[in-house]
């Protein structure tokens, strides 16, 4: 690897923020000063203007995962490509445990096809959808001796994914003795099950019956249960996309009290409400995702928890389906539920534009600061996952994922210029400021502008510490 | 000023903790980085097996401070080397607006003593003791043009020092506007005094009725009322030496909103409670200080909440009165009240253990991380107040304001081996591990085991930016 | 005194609702039973199709009370005639403690207005302006020997009648020994003194001003304060016309704790909202009450509270001024605020309309019970001031004090038709359902449809037992 | 039946307490007054000295209900003997809908067990353990045609009679909108089951097993979950045996927003708590109930919340299991877990002291006011179960179900004295102040001071109103 010396730059982390160099010597930080030596060999790039983010860290993101019959529309390739563009160089994606089979071969797998595709580091969490004694041995392996230290299950979804609360229990019991940590998808199933078989046989096909059938009280039941679980069990819990100022209200209890319990938003959450579902337009099928979006008062309460920690930080759960069938080769899309909303793969693009957006509407709107910026995208879900300090700072020692971020640009965001698969992007004509120029992954120049330097297969598997221990 | 260079420590901040060396030039933080080169005029320092961390910030400090007749047994030359020792670089002591006088005044006298005597450096807060158009007039001038930007005010001490809820309410929204913050002692003067009197017509003299007439829900009525006057005004405030959880619950309720509310606690409320109060003996002056020491259940609640950042550091109160009349030539101390628990001056020492008894009791024994340590001690005070980033942190461009601290050394506290002139500790024969070993005030060696190389004068006065912003 | 059997009503009580007939002898209430005998002597009056409720007891009346220079319009004789065509036959009006005078005096100089007017039974609650010894002795023999077990305080109007936390601390911890009540005005009066200067020196003199100078937040300051310095005391404490949310949620909060904290709101707080401030215009003074009217986000609350039993009574507060300066001879009334609306005099009328519209607004609109009506409207105030079982019920011994009530009959609220000397009414034009038909007062028909048959003076006053204890 | 004239008692209902007559024809109360003429047929008992209240109501018995393999020991006969005896003049037990059967097949089958025994007045909650449209159906006849308006469901023991949160939901949706309410336990039962086995697993067989693997926690969870179905389902719900404090939390949390949320407590949870669980002795197998006993500071809750209202009602879940094997011909009892404590059959006997010991502790002690005490254990439990005006109240027309009580009497707790059929009584040994001296059940005097005058079968099925409305 060669060695960058990135000048004149002004770093923020979480903390920080100071204007000096940065030299990057074998894909590490290895020194950061004012007015650095230069040798000969070293690629200087001037960052005058602009500011110096540790590469963002994106740790709900669904490249080519299959729910049922439906593939997401992003490969590892097409996916990480679209995530460096918008200054994320990590990510956290799913090993998917099929029925009987064992969490260690959903790594394996896993694995496989990220080592073909990736372009910039990644880890997994795995989806448990079943619990016995052998598997929570394979859990505890897998946090010891495969870096995955973290476990997805989910309370909604009967029949398939679902799990018992006491198979909650005893996983979160399990590895939170060992320094994992389960992450929640909280909604009442077994009511929403029946909300849509009802909605369904009084002819209710559209997609907006999928927001109506997952009433906010629903989340927030099983987000409550979900902290007592982890209670009982002495664990931590982490909640994936919480969206729901009722399900907010009990992290918010729990953090009080000192409970290590953990959440993260999702950026359609702070930007959208659920006043698009205004129509039977069956368009707002690019707006079904689980959970559906919510009121303003969940939309202000979710910034609020941003500034006062109650969220630690905004994942994508970038999960794209197409709306058109056939694009890009991808079938059994949105258009698979045109006829009955429950039949619509859950799920919308964001990989690329979570940090700008959050960027634009937290740090230049005045909600967050730029230090808390840097902790929600990058510093808080590395450390919560054990990629710290690799990942989540600018700090001698750390990897050399950076990015490189012009305040004073402006765009326009939209699926004509993104670079995911996605054919729609839920924030098409968005007006922001701020733009990522160059992304720096390991040392390497990834983004340049317009310009795509990386490759498929050069991201790495990134073997993760502890998790939950924030 | 000389070049340092500090070897191989653990650089710990707010937010990172890794290894790497630190090149101190003109005072400041030049470079970091592994193996920086030092020229042959850099001392280099071996920090090998030590932590490094940012120099401690002290807000609260009270030396060379009169009450009433009373006068602090520590003047800035010893008090500022007391807090050397103990790893405080900067303190924010206090500037006393006497009645009818403006606060500019009281700025000027009291910078005019600290010149002479401190070795590390300094600002202040005013204490008000009296609003008119005039005295906010001046308020707004020393935020923008005299580098003071927090005022104290009392809700205790009627008579002498409380004013009403409109002067505070009025002081708030001037201040608040103009980037400044009111500090407020929160307890309800008014009904404590009359338990006062009432207990002293009782024959009820002893050390231990200062505590009996300060009940914590008075506390927290004043803490409630302060939040509100602050809420109404639209402006943060900052609640002094919080005690009782029956405060801290209307903190947490206010931050949990996203209102500006910040709260310190002491070491002493950390390290002692009320069973303390247990005989009619005078030597239970030396916890005469207000408020007085708490339940179990609020200290309990305090180390919460110092996780939960529902408490946003620790300051020290430092406000040391003498047990023996004349001790260092100081008269009407703690004696002064043999007769009467209300003549008592109230205060304790502790500006040299803040640092050390968080360490050791707070991260050894796991109930904070070390990273929240140093936020606790340095990085909050710092940005609360106006000081970050010179003060508060470890990085380029900042004061080379530094301490090397010694995790694995062990040490007993007294009275015997602090350096303030106050002739008890209330630490007295704690056991701790951890060990300040050199402090570096602006690149100066001033501290090295166990020799003073600091100089009164050498302080100097900080300039502080807006306050409250954090 | 004649005997009257009430055949064939539908006998209401707080607990009970039953068809019986009720045969009243000697002022009391002598026998309920099916079809009882009449003698020859014995006044038979048919109440089939009407509700037999008791008398209503409204215990916060302002007759021919002075504050300032202005007098209220309504003397006993008005006053209690009006109170009576509402189905109230129960009045607890106030004794003004003049400065540096006893409260027994106060009491002695209201009983000698009110024997001369008053046509029901009517008791005082003292106001207590100044507090030491003296007083204090003079409250517990109030209490003790002469039938008055209640005493407000003022935390609003400095310089006039606001008492200090101290004083209000202490009358508190002795009567709460003694089987007395404070009850408490609760707003934060110094600071509303500044912002009501500050209005007017901006030239905001026009009667909306005085809603927007008292904000509902220094009701809820205020109000956990006088809480808080009831438990300080262990003593019951009582808020009169709450009207905040901000307010109602610390006395929730109190009583889920199971602290004897009690409160009333008044009719117009439920019934009208801060909207009506919309204008600048002067005909806003008959909405000039303290405090102001609020959002309806507190009156859906107050209402809430109604049900919930979180708000224990309505009482009128009914303090009449006229609109015109001399009607009924009456000068410095609202016209007096002309110019400046700290001048008009705060208070509204109500006392003939609380009952037809808590029946109409809260039971018929399915907001409250008929039993919970009749306990808001006449059981829970006598119970907590020590009139049961006196007053407040239907039960063989009680008064007859009783109301039959058309619950088919509608009518039109005016200033046209009410018997308060006050020009003019907040309820003019609305209609409502229901209406007082007989009212009897220990057992003498005073009321007969249109008919007046009451007289000045037949009043008693009634010695009040314990208040609190409820 | 007989007239009867009850004179000079002091006749105590929820709100009223004076001394009065009572005249009793044809099984209700004819009229109430002073000195009352007796005619020549009249029956006159001479109440004074003695308290009258109405007849208890306890909402929660199981007289001969079977749960598995085992028999409660009380069939009706003894179970209503022991209920009058301690005062209590109507129950509701329960229906079992067995599998697969109809709810109304469940009420029938019990109506003929109980008209063969019952000496005192009953009606029945339906046990559903299945749901689906046709059972709905059924349900909604029940409350309309069958006097039958409420139903309870089990959040516990999966297996056997749990029901998911869907059925839950449906349920209290459907009867929610025909006014019946659903009774909850409340505690997750999914989890408790894995606790169980695990205890097992490891050995740990003895009783107190039996409350380590039922924490508090997962009541409170349950709790919680169950009002957020209710409130979804817009329904009125119930929460039996309420033990918890944090169960009881959730209960305020809704009662204080207006939500029609309810619940019990029962006696046991209120005199004992959980350091009774200290051996592994079998004699521990009296306290096996579910759930088990909990914290003093549950207990403490328990009682102010008896206070506040926010519990409404103390019902016993009376279901009694002998500790003897073959006592009264029963097996499968206690001793049936002799091995295992998961095969103690959970329950405790309590019918004849609830009224006794809620008297003693609550009123004698201070807790509850007399009015309260009839409130809870009469008033409450008729108004929210649809059996009121004919139980609960002494009032004309109302059933002559009433308990003359002596509270002056003494008397010492004992299975020696109990009249159920259990060989054991929780309160053996305790000494309380108060005692039944006569019982009335619609007229007829049933119980004499220690002599029975009930009879097997006189007892009558009352079809109850609407449920859940109060």
């Amino acid at each position: 690897m060669s060695t960058t010396l990135i000048r004149n730059g002004r770093i923020v982390t979480a903390v920080d923020d100071y204007r000096a160099d940065i030299l990057l010597e074998d894909g590490r930080i290895a020194a950061i000063g004012r007015q650095l030596d230069a040798g000969p060999e070293v690629r200087v790039i001037d960052a005058a203007g602009l500011m110096v983010f540790p590469g963002g860290v994106d740790c709900h993101t669904h490249l080519e995962n299959t729910f049922g019959d439906s593939t997401t529309c992003d490969d590892f390739a097409s996916g990480t490509k679209s995530a460096a563009f918008g200054g994320t160089t990590t990510i956290i994606d799913f090993a998917f445990q099929s029925q009987n089979t064992s969490p260690l071969d959903a790594i394996e797998r896993a694995q496989s096809k990220a080592a073909v595709g990736a372009s910039i580091d990644y880890g997994f969490h795995v989806i448990v959808t079943h619990v016995d004694d052998a598997v929570l041995n394979d859990m505890r392996h897998a946090i010891r001796h495969e870096g995955v230290s973290s476990f997805k299950m989910f309370m909604a979804y009967p029949g398939t994914v679902m799990v018992d609360d006491a198979a909650i229990f005893r996983s979160m019991r399990m590895v939170g003795e060992h320094g994992g940590m389960i992450a929640l998808h909280a909604e009442n199933g077994t009511v929403i099950d029946l909300l849509i078989r009802e909605a369904l046989a009084q002819g209710h096909t559209s997609p907006k019956y999928h927001a109506l059938t997952r009433p906010a009280i629903l989340e927030g039941e099983a987000t409550h249960r979900g902290i007592k679980l982890a209670e009982l069990a002495q664990a931590p819990v982490y909640f994936v996309h919480l969206s729901a100022k009722e399900a907010l209200a009990h992290v918010i209890e729990a953090r009080d009290a000192g409970i290590p319990v953990f959440a993260e938003t999702c950026p359609h959450y702070l930007f959208f409400d659920e006043s698009v579902y205004d129509s039977d337009d069956f368009s707002l099928a690019k707006y079904v995702m689980s959970p559906p979006l919510r009121s303003r008062e969940s939309q202000d309460a979710l910034w609020t928890a941003l500034k006062t920690d109650d969220l630690q930080l905004v994942s994508t759960d970038h999960c794209p389906f197409c709306m058109k069938e056939g694009h890009m080769g991808r079938v059994r899309q949105k258009m698979h539920g045109r006829d009955d909303f429950s039949k619509i793969p859950n799920g919308a693009p964001g990989i690329e534009t979570r940090m700008t957006v959050i960027y634009d509407g937290g740090v230049r709107k005045g909600r967050i600061s730029l230090n808390r910026f840097v902790e929600l995208t990058s510093t808080a879900p590395a450390k919560l996952f054990g990629l710290f300090p690799r990942k989540g700072t600018i700090a001698v020692g750390s990897d050399a994922d950076l990015v490189l971020f012009d305040p004073q640009a402006q765009q326009v965001l939209s699926v004509h210029t993104h670079h995911s698969n996605c054919d729609y992007s839920l924030f098409e004509g968005h007006h922001v400021h701020g733009k990522v120029r160059k992304v720096f992954s390991r040392g390497d120049l990834i983004v340049d502008e317009e310009q795509w330097l990386g490759t498929p297969g050069r991201g790495q598997f990134v073997r993760r510490g502890e998790a939950g221990g924030f």
